[in-house]
């Protein structure tokens, strides 16, 4: 009785399917009693609910949309709400009834955001009572949505009139069973939509699979990355419309998480009361907001220390906020990467074992080390891998099970991988530039939009700034691309000087080439009287560029 | 231009398979420089070899087998080998390249073993040199065997004459590439094939895919898990030919946990002192290990409080074990729960968050909660679900993506499933009888073929021997279900006395009486002089019920 074993030998275990329904009814059953969402109201008391109750409400919700509203499997349910209990009820149910849950971005313009609604046919719209306002002026332009529901509190009066039918959210779930036949589902099947906005041409939809968002629910848990357990308290201050809210709802309803949501009360005020009172353990956020909570704890002291980490992503945070948060209120601030094409996550900042605090301080203002799951390489100007020797910098491309290979539906339909995006071998090419230490630590330094591509090597405009703005008499300096028929691109240096400063050029090319190697010099600069800048503050490179283009900037070029 | 979504729709994710190829490449290199992996050596220096190391000779290893030793994929490479580096080798270089590494138990008889390699089609087999004693009597029996690769020190001499080549593992890989182009392996293909001794029949073989092995190490690695990250030290007592040890060695190679392994070193006296010089900070051990750990340290005291966390499986902890290791070393030890065919995770014995130290022991010495990749029920001698009131008692069934539903090659090689041991619905039925609290924690009281099956309900064999040993003249007590007309099966109780005892049969079931249900109460006894027991000391109840069927025993049936 000898067994023949022939290639490829099929394993023994059982094929069960990764997905959302999964976590949905792990979370109510072995969290249900112990772990809750509780949602911030502002001025009265907030609204908790235990995990059992949003499994039961979820449940509500899907049969609600199957009998009443007439959702099938793979059609599409949006979202237009803030951080709350019903947009985590969307967010389990939807999925796990073989629906798609399309997150709609309530800070885009009305036109982008009529677009996708349109682009992903959505079929229903869930909609915060207090955002209606954002969603009136788009409705007459929506060709799929048959229903809206409200949630909370909101004039449903501007709805009059409305070609869609209008529902209560409470009184559309109220008496429906608690409970739902969740079909299996393929877990590569979409869960969740989310388009992301690029600088050129319309939003692209990311569809997330149940795959990838039990994935990175299980990878969030792990201590390498958000290391989130039943003893914990999660406070998702990132939007859940913003790339899952970094997939931190999921990961915590799996782990059995407590949640805090803050709905629309995202002021520094009410963050600060919210985490004094119902002391979460771990939060996820973008530096500005951290930047304003740290300031108000400064004129309004509260007791926050019971908040071990802070992820913060989306942009660098400054160390200065981070050793002030660890110092003054016990917080640790980890450095967290990621895009809504990768889920987010991404790498994340934690430090080698073993390190004193100082040694630690270089890899924690890194962008931090990969999971095994994300693949990664970084690419030269010319198309070749480069070492991981810290210096060196190349574009970063990224491969695993919960990185986009695609974009959602071009004008056919059909998934589409623009060329600027994808590798031909099915790689994310991300768009950021950086370094990759030897042992393995991000260093993100430019996107690569905004790095001067010259003789088929990279110049740093964000190093060229950061230089310059060194010089005392420099307020503001950008520098951007322009076009070069010798070297393909050279720098442009835009400056700002400061009230009464006497340094020309000369002087401060002079100065930058102390610190840079002479081929990576600008030999173009302008003096200008303000940087342009984007709605957030940002250095708007293209009005920039599209000024130099048109000759209306006043150009010395040096020899 | 509006998309259409149909259903079901496909996600825009990419379709990346999960592989132990995947981890072995992550940890090589971007834990490359900073984990090791340290092999205790007993009187000499420890071997210790880097992360990048381990992962240069596991390709050395794949150049080996493929060119040297014709290894092909879906072909099955045993070991015969202790916890140490090389096995780590072959756990890596053997599924990597495609193949199926099979894990042989050195401790199982002989003719048990042999039937393994034979029905596995073991082609090689990597052994310790320490173990050859116990490979050569197999020789002769083996079928499939081409090659034999000995490891590390022992007479190579008792090989002579062998019809197997016969290999040193140092000097096959010796000088050969240390890259390998590992091919893209299928997830549900077989890696890892390791067998379990059932009490009945011939052993069955588990075929872990790569999948599940993929999915269990990030489990591992989650909080509510085991918790290792690259700033941890592992150390596997638990055998890498059990259950993998338990998944510990993947999962500690995808975060970047250093490994301490003890080869064949695993007495108490030199675990207490790899222990006190290596810190580890993670360990994974069976009770009886622990407790000879536990003596060891209090005649020659070590300092071993680096020593964070020990996960304990195989067989419920004593808490006064639990507690005396809290309590004079600061280790916390933790229950865990699993078996071969779960992977083995299981459960694990964390407590919820915020409870007091006293009132968590009960948690603690539960089996503790399942993950939400491991669904289960309880399932009563009727074949109903039985509810989770923490009484009710059921047979506890199993489903997840690292749990077995079926058994390697049968009579015909191909998988088979007892129905015994499989569900009509593919749940895995594990043989364990327990209950479940309303928050969800199994506390597991009997083996299924240990309880009494009594007109529909179940009697706890555990429960009335642990009665009947609380009585002060009961020496020991072992309880056996015997056939019954009417019931089905009914108790057997036998006693063994103290010395000079005096009480009767009529004295200790007046003594269950005020403990136990009455239907529960053995009308069978006998007296004994010693419980039949097996060969690692459990009571074996297959002697007592051969003796009452052949009417060896003096049993009196009380009215």
């Amino acid at each position: 009785m000898t067994g023949t074993l022939e290639a490829p030998v099929l394993s023994t275990m059982q094929d069960v399917p990764l997905t959302v329904t999964r976590i949905l009814v792990h979370g109510a059953l072995v969290h249900g009693r112990t772990a809750h969402v509780t949602t911030w109201t502002g001025e009265g008391e907030p609204r908790r609910r235990s995990f059992h109750d949003v499994g039961a409400r979820s449940a509500q919700l899907a049969n609600a949309l199957r009998d009443e509203l007439g959702v099938e499997p793979g059609q599409a349910v949006a979202t237009l709400m803030w951080n709350n209990a019903e947009h985590l009820e969307a967010y389990l149910a939807v999925p796990s009834m073989g629906a798609v849950l399309h997150t709609l971005n309530l800070r885009l313009p009305a036109e982008q955001l009529g677009w996708i609604v349109n682009h992903a046919a959505d079929r229903v719209i869930i909609v915060d009572g207090s955002v209606l306002p954002l969603l009136v002026p788009l409705l007459p332009g929506l060709t799929t949505v048959k229903h809206l529901v409200v949630s909370g509190p909101g004039d449903r009066s501007v709805l009059d009139g409305c070609a869609a039918r209008v529902h209560d959210y409470e009184e559309l779930i109220e008496g429906r069973p608690r409970r739902y036949a969740w079909p299996e589902t393929d877990e590569r099947q979409a869960a969740v939509l989310c388009y992301t906005s690029g600088t050129t041409g319309h939003p692209k939809g990311v569809a997330y699979s149940h795959r990838s968002i039990y994935l990175h629910s299980m990878q969030i848990n792990t201590v390498e990355s958000f290391g989130m357990s039943a003893s914990d308290t999660l406070l998702p201050v990132v939007p859940m419309f913003h790339a899952n809210a970094w997939g931190t709802p999921h990961a915590a309803f799996m782990a059995g998480a407590s949640m805090l949501m803050p709905d629309r009360f995202l002021q520094p005020a009410p963050l600060a009361e919210m985490i004094e009172r119902e002391r979460p353990t771990v939060a996820a956020a973008v530096p500005t907001v951290w930047q304003g909570l740290l300031a108000e704890l400064e004129t309004a002291p509260r007791e926050v220390s019971g908040l071990r980490d802070v992820y913060i992503g989306g942009a660098a945070c400054p160390p200065s906020l981070m050793k002030a948060f660890e110092e003054r209120h016990g917080i640790r601030v980890v450095h967290a990467w990621g895009m809504t094409e990768t889920s987010p996550l991404g790498s994340v900042a934690h430090p080698p074992g073993g390190l004193s605090e100082e040694d630690a301080w270089p890899y924690r203002i890194s962008q931090g080390r990969f999971p095994a799951s994300v693949e990664f390489r970084l690419i030269s100007a010319d198309g070749e891998p480069v070492p991981w020797d810290g210096e060196t910098p190349g574009e970063l491309e990224v491969r695993g099970p919960w990185i986009a290979g695609a974009y959602y539906g071009g004008a056919d339909g059909e998934p589409f991988r623009p060329e600027d995006k994808f590798t031909e071998d099915g790689w994310l090419k991300t768009g950021d530039i950086g370094t990759i230490s030897p042992d393995c630590y991000l260093t993100l330094t430019d996107r690569a939009k905004d790095v001067i591509k010259s003789g088929g090597e990279w110049i740093s405009s964000v190093e060229l700034e950061n230089h310059l703005m060194g010089h005392p008499e420099v307020a503001e300096a950008a520098v951007v691309a322009v076009p070069d028929e010798k070297w393909g691109e050279r720098p442009l240096a835009t400056v700002v000087l400061t009230e009464g400063a006497t340094v020309g050029y000369e002087g401060l090319r002079a100065f930058l080439a102390e610190r840079v190697a002479r081929w990576q010099l600008p030999e173009h600069w302008a003096l200008v009287p303000a940087v342009p800048k984007t709605s957030v503050g940002k250095f708007d490179k293209k009005v920039i560029r599209k000024q130099y283009a048109d000759g209306e900037l006043d150009v010395t070029t040096l020899g």
